[in-house]
Parts: C-alpha cells; sequence; structure tokens
C-alpha cells in the first residue's frame, strides 16, 4: 500500500477530538430528533425518546426548542404506552419552511412547494416547448411560474428557504453542460433563474438556487416517497422525450467523477443504428424514447402526452403496430437495462415517466432479456425486481424535497427569527 | 420526505456520544499514526505530530505503543527541520504482520506475500487448468502452493495475519455463486481453502480467511499501488479468459447490491452475438476475451499466455490478420465501455491483464468508440483518461493488501504479545 489509499481527501481521517462539541453535539440531536418526528408522522416525547436513545429530559428539552422555532407543533393527547402517562402528540409543522421545485424539461415546466412533511401543497404544469428557445426566455417563463407557486405559498403560510432546478441534461457546478434535446450547450442556469425570480418577488430577496439533472430528482422522489421498501440501491429510467436514467447506491445518489453518471439513454444499442442528437448512433433514446416509440406505432410523435394516451389505448385494443412497437423498445430497453445490471447489480430497476402507463407491454421483453442476460441470475422472470415508478414520486417533487434536506440535517441553520441564542442551551 | 431516507440502516445516525471513549480515541489514533508513517515511507515523530495535527507528547506515546508492538521500528538520526532537534526515523516494521493473497484462476494460481509497507516478498505461480476440475482439487493445490509461501514468509519473519483468495466470477459470502470460466456454480470457497491450508501447517491454525470477486482485487491493487494520481473514481476491465471489471467510486469498491457489480464482461455487444458460457449471447467476452481474440487474430486459442506473447508480437510485425482482430476486439470494447461511461462518469478507465500488452492496438479503435459515443465529450482521442494498469498492481497483491487493511485500521487488533494492556495507556 502506498499513500493512494489514505492519503486523498476521502480517505483521510483526521484525529478525533477527545470531547466533542456541545453545541455541536446540539445541533446533531436536534436533526436527529427532528427527523424523527417527520418519518414517525406523529409521536409523543416518550416516543422519541425510545426511538433515538436519549434520554427524556434530553429530548424534552430538544422539542422545546423545536416548537419554539417553528419546525414542530404539538397537539391533542395521548396515552403514551408507558407507564401510562398522557403526553401530547408531536408532529412537524404544515407551515414555516418549504422547498420549492422547478423542472424545465423539454415539453413542460413544472413548479411545487413541498413541506417540512413532504406533502406537495403547490403545484403548477406548463405545458410549452422549450426546444431551441433562447435559455434566458425559458428561465424567465419558469421564473413566472415560480412566483405564482410561492405568492400561492405564502397564502399557506410557507416560506421556501431556496429551491432546487430539475434539467433533462447533463448539469454540474449550476450549469447545464449538455441538454441535447433542449439544444442548449453550456448554459449557466442557476444564476439566470435566480435574479429572474427575485426580479418577480415583492421584496426582491434572491432565494438559494441549486441545480441537478431531472432523473437524479426523480430516483430521489422515489426513494423518498415511492413504494420501494428495503431497495435501497436501485437504477431509476424515465422515458420522456429523451431517456433519463439515475443510479442509487444504499440510499444515495451515484453522481460519478464530474456530476454526469446515469446517462443511460445514450447507451447504444446498435453501433449502426440510427443518429441521435448527442452525435452518436443508435443510443437507447433512438429506440426506446417518446419519439421514436410513437413513430413507430404510427402516432404522430409531436403529439405528446395525449401521443402517449393513444399508444396505450391502441395497444390496450391490440393494435398489432403498437404492440410490435412497445415489444422492439422493450427489447431494446432490456438489453441496456441487463447491461447496467450487470455492471451496477442493483436490488430494483424502477421505470418512470411514460415507461409507466406502457409497462404492461413493457414488461414482457424487458423481463425477458434481463433473465437471459443477467449472469447473477438473480433476475428471473417473475419481474419482481422490475417495477413502475410511483405516482407520488417526480422529479419536481424531489427537486422541493432536496431543499428541505438541508433543513431536516441542520434546523438549527434555519430557525425563524434569530435563534442564535437558542443553541448551545 | 417519509421513512425511507433515514429509516433505513446506512441513513440513520446515531446520537452523537456527549464524550468520547478514551480507548477508541487511543486506538484511532494508533491508526492514523501507522498510516502516515506508513504513506511517508520515512518520517520522524515531529513530521508525523505535523501531518496528523496532534501534539509531539501524544505522537510520542502512540509511536512508543506501535514499536512496543512491532508495527513500526526506529532507525539512523536525522534533523527534523524543526528547532533543529535529531531525531530518529520511523519506518513501518518489515516483519511481523503481513498478509496473504491467493489468486484461483482458469489457468492459474499465484500466491504472494505482502509486508505492511506494501511489499512483494514472496510470489510464487503455477500454471494449469482448472476448468472442469473439481472444486475440492482446486483449493487443495492452491493450499499446498500457499503453505509453501508461508514457509518462505516465515524464514523472512513475518507472520500472516490472515488471507484473501481472488476468484475469477461472482463471489458473496465465502461462495462463488457463478465462475462461467470454471464451470464452477454455488461452490463454498472460503472454509475448503482454509480447512486445506490449515491441515498443512506445521502449527495447524487456521487462518482467517475471506474471498472477493479477482477484478475488484486488481482494482483496489491498482488504487493502492499502481499510478492513478488523483483518479479515485474508475472502471477497471481485465481481459484474461474471461473478461472481469470493477467500479471504484471516490476509492471505494462498488459492490452493488449483492456484491455482484462489475460484470462488464457480460455486456452485450450484439445480441445475435455468439453463444457465451453465461448462457447468454453476443456477451463482451465473446469479442475480446483472449479465447476470442487468439482465434481471430488466427494464434492457437488454448495457447495461454505464450499465445497472447504471439499475437502481440505478430501485430507489432503489422500482421494484417492480427491487426484487425484487434481492431474488432478494440471496437467491441469501446463500445461497451462507452456505455458504463455513460452510466458512471469515471476519471479514468484501466486496461489490464492481456490488454495491457495489446493497448498500443487497442487504444485507438476504443479511444474512437469513447469519443463518439460518450455524451459528456469529456473522453476526447488524446485518451489521457484510457490507461494500462500497472505492473506492480495485480489481483493476487490486492488480495494480500487487503488483508493488511483491516490491520491498519486498527493495529491493536493484532498487536503481538498480548498488547490488551498497552490500549487506554
Amino acid at each position: 500500500m502506498n499513500g493512494n489509499d489514505t492519503g486523498g481527501g476521502r480517505g483521510a481521517l483526521p484525529p478525533l477530538e477527545p470531547k466533542a462539541d456541545r453545541e455541536t453535539v446540539r445541533r446533531h440531536n436536534l436533526s436527529l430528533v427532528l427527523r424523527t418526528v417527520r418519518d414517525a408522522g406523529e409521536v409523543t416525547r416518550a416516543g422519541v425518546s425510545a426511538r433515538v436513545g436519549l434520554t427524556r429530559a434530553a429530548v424534552s428539552s430538544l422539542v422545546e426548542q423545536l416548537l419554539e422555532s417553528g419546525f414542530l407543533t404539538e397537539s391533542g393527547k395521548t396515552f403514551s404506552g408507558q407507564a401510562g402517562r398522557p403526553g401530547t402528540v408531536l408532529k412537524v409543522a404544515r407551515t414555516g419552511v418549504a422547498g420549492l421545485g422547478v423542472e424545465i424539461n423539454v415539453d413542460y415546466v413544472s413548479v411545487c412547494v413541498v413541506d417540512l412533511a413532504g406533502t406537495d401543497r403547490v403545484r403548477l404544469v406548463e405545458h410549452l416547448d422549450n426546444r431551441g428557445t433562447d435559455p434566458a426566455l425559458v428561465f424567465a417563463r419558469a421564473a413566472r411560474t415560480a412566483a405564482r407557486a410561492l405568492a400561492s405559498a405564502a397564502e399557506q403560510e410557507l416560506t421556501p428557504v431556496g429551491a432546487a432546478l430539475a434539467l433533462p441534461g447533463l448539469v454540474a457546478s449550476g450549469t447545464v453542460r449538455q441538454a441535447p434535446n433542449l439544444g442548449w450547450t453550456a448554459v449557466e442556469a442557476e444564476t439566470p433563474f435566480a435574479d429572474a425570480l427575485a426580479a418577480l418577488r415583492p421584496d426582491r430577496v434572491p432565494l438559494r438556487v441549486r441545480s441537478e439533472n431531472e432523473a437524479n430528482l426523480a430516483a430521489l422522489a422515489e426513494l423518498w416517497f415511492g413504494g420501494l421498501g428495503a431497495a435501497r440501491t436501485f437504477l431509476y429510467l424515465t422515458g420522456e422525450i429523451g431517456v433519463g436514467g439515475a443510479l442509487v447506491l444504499g440510499g444515495e445518489l451515484l453522481r460519478g467523477a464530474n456530476g454526469f453518471a446515469g446517462e443511460i439513454g445514450h447507451v447504444t444499442v446498435s453501433d449502426d443504428g440510427p443518429l441521435c442528437r448527442c452525435g452518436s448512433r443508435g443510443c437507447l433514446e433512438q429506440y426506446a424514447g417518446q419519439s421514436a416509440l410513437l413513430r413507430a406505432a404510427g402516432v404522430d410523435e409531436r403529439s405528446g402526452a395525449s401521443g402517449v394516451a393513444e399508444l396505450e389505448h391502441r395497444a390496450a385494443a391490440a393494435d398489432s403496430r403498437a404492440v410490435a412497437a412497445l415489444t422492439d423498445a422493450g427489447r431494446a430497453l432490456g438489453r441496456v437495462l441487463a447491461g447496467a445490471v450487470n455492471l451496477f447489480d442493483p436490488d430494483a430497476v424502477v421505470l418512470g415517466g411514460i415507461y409507466r402507463p406502457l409497462l404492461p407491454w413493457l414488461a414482457p421483453p424487458v423481463g425477458e432479456e434481463l433473465t437471459t442476460r443477467v449472469v447473477s441470475g438473480l433476475w428471473s422472470a417473475d419481474g419482481e425486481r422490475l417495477r413502475p415508478s410511483s405516482l407520488a414520486a417526480d422529479a419536481v417533487r424531489g427537486a422541493a424535497a432536496l431543499v428541505l434536506q438541508d433543513v431536516l440535517e441542520d434546523p438549527v441553520a434555519y430557525a425563524r427569527p434569530p435563534a442564535a441564542g437558542a443553541a448551545g442551551v
């Protein structure tokens, strides 16, 4: 062994401090209590104490601070079930801190505001074609929609503390490096959107804005709001105009060395296949993307969501061209997925976007390819590991929820009126 | 957000302990000092103190314990460069604890003993055909070779504290689930090997044995002993009878949900391609594995290492069939690698095994495919991200070094004569 395995940033362990800092401990424990209440939905102080392993006195003091800062509410009486003492029920607050999610996709813009409990409280969707549009105009339009959502949130006494943009392309450091289906290359996203939104707000206060690939956010939404159960390592695929993908490893997004991981839509199906907008040939997107699928089925490929509904309708009526188009797309999808499963060994593959309604026709050919081509033999034809995405989980909700992760990890930093004095108590 | 994102094993944070346990701190700091000395090669106590941020007094006490336990040695005099005081130079011990690595591959068994400094001190290789051989016999033969290596290590006063088996297949929980090229399915590995080795040792004491996929261990060896520099996220491919692969993410092996990640040899190149031993069709192994490559070049595919040398010789002499075989294999390799890079976004791709000597002919077609097919555009034709593996790094050395990771992480647990009293001092 040489220096490489411990000398790098990630491998190097700092010396342990003999005594942990009191304020650090308290902030950590405030986060722990807040997350425990959120995960439980409703819980007494005694219940929190039992779950986190801190004394009841410690939990009471932490809960007091979270109540004062507006992160928790208490209501009603219940019996704690321990020693027969009645306790009030704690919940996370339905007002106060919230997250703003904004998805800019090829043919729509979607905005939502999510509260600390994870509930979608405001949602606005605009269908419009963003292809080939000046990015400044796209951000200005998205900001207008976001401003309306913020006004609606304010009426519900919700205050977004940040925003996250979901974008259909390679996103890193606030910039869209490549979004072939939008026709964008090297487009700065966070600052133009933040500025456009600040200009529309009554107080002109800029929100902190971050940005992320839309499939990554849809995968996080699936993890947080979906029905994956124990599966915490999965591959997420979303069929849209493009085909987006994300890899989640043990509950964490796998971003790769530059943040560009998960580009399953540009894995090659056939090296002499149709030219792709990315410049390569025979990409999965050219076989299983929305346009390719509609075209193969004889449905107008520019017809968007209504075209997908039409395809579903024809397939349900056993229209042979529709069924053949779905079978062929499913085979291409299955081959690429089998390669990804051989590389990554996930617990599950989740299919979202247009693949969700079309799964009844896609699942058999996909399952067949997985059964034949995955060397571990764990992907049998029963298809249990192949799942539709949850209706409750989409990229824009994932974006809004991402903002709230920061709050949950350090509520003190987001406490309402100056809570500096409260820390360390 | 619901319970999924923090309720699972990985996401749940325990409450912080207000005070850290003294013995835990000391054991952690002993590990830190030992790794610092190993990474530095030679260093004074003052140098250790400067690197780890502990006081000189604390470092001196920790160094004393590591000297007494036989993990460090000191020698010579030097000037510390700080306040002009002379200090002796610390190094990790070249005797004492060591790791035993055993690679069982399709046509060879390789054994090595590595010391705490990471140096290969004993190495034995036997060429023999393990295909279709009773696993019990394979383990017995490997144990005989390992026993000879242990005898040789004992002469050098090295004491392996454990062994790791490198195996060409899907390995989890001590069992080979699938090794298509050995013809093994569900073969228990660790216990049979440990028992066979214990029976051959003078003291009959069993070594603790673990097992791992050989490409995973070769990738770790590349990380620890290779020339990757700052690249800590990479894809490793090794050409042998099979084609093995491994993914390293930020310096950690990506094992997947079941430990079966990295099976790049069974990614499909062409869905109607030749039948593979895994049961699928058109796997990369059938285009770029050793047998396929030798056959396409007109070299006897059973000729093993000498056949690869012959292929290299013919390609160097511009034999058109040899060059064409390498170009075709390179194209298949490049296509599959481009897909893997799109999915995983590594800093580098490392090619080992037979690909290392053949890289001059493989790199151009591989580079061309990567340039065309990787959507991020980061894989330009200069080929800087495509690298040959290091000669100093191979699976068996990685296996031996893996054993020493445990020692480095908690030396107290491996201290020679009972060091229980020393901990907590």
